[in-house]
């Protein structure tokens, strides 16, 4: 039995293959990838984005070696930044209930 | 229904408060709960490594501000580099296979 921590890189590496050999090549995220990553995986963060110039922005921005693709280490930046709002804004919310 | 990246967001966030929560600060892993997490956690990995200075050595390296512990973008290096290390091992092998 795989433990809860990696089951969850297990998964983490499930997605981006899923998600990268869209177009043949798994180890990149392409614009087309990452977009349809977004809207399925996270299409709760999506939904709720009424500037749709948001998601470019943000492809731009995890792009750091500016090659118009993820790999694997840009794609886990995503995930971390994504988790680290999360998680402060779960402490947040827990300070606030003492 | 959350989807498998959102379950694995949210199982980062969880882990990362269940051992930083054991000596009461849940947003630090001491030293001793970044051992409990790595032998309970991580199990197959720790039980490999013949070198019993290495989770001492990988504590010092994540710890990027030197404040002896670490905090959750930290935590997230080292899931982000098992998981790259995971993934290289990974592309590597399906490679050899072709």
């Amino acid at each position: 039995m795989p433990t809860e921590t990696e089951r969850c890189i297990e998964s983490l590496i499930a997605v981006f293959q899923k998600y990268s050999g869209k177009d043949g090549n798994n180890t990149q995220l392409s614009k087309t990838e990452f977009l349809s990553f977004m809207n399925t995986e996270l299409a709760a963060f999506t939904k709720n984005q009424k500037d749709p110039g948001v998601l470019d922005r943000m492809m731009k921005k995890l792009d750091l070696n500016c090659d118009g693709q993820l790999d694997f280490q840009e794609f886990l930046n995503l995930i971390g930044g994504l988790a680290i709002a999360c998680h402060d804004s779960f402490i947040q919310t827990s300070q606030k209930r003492i």
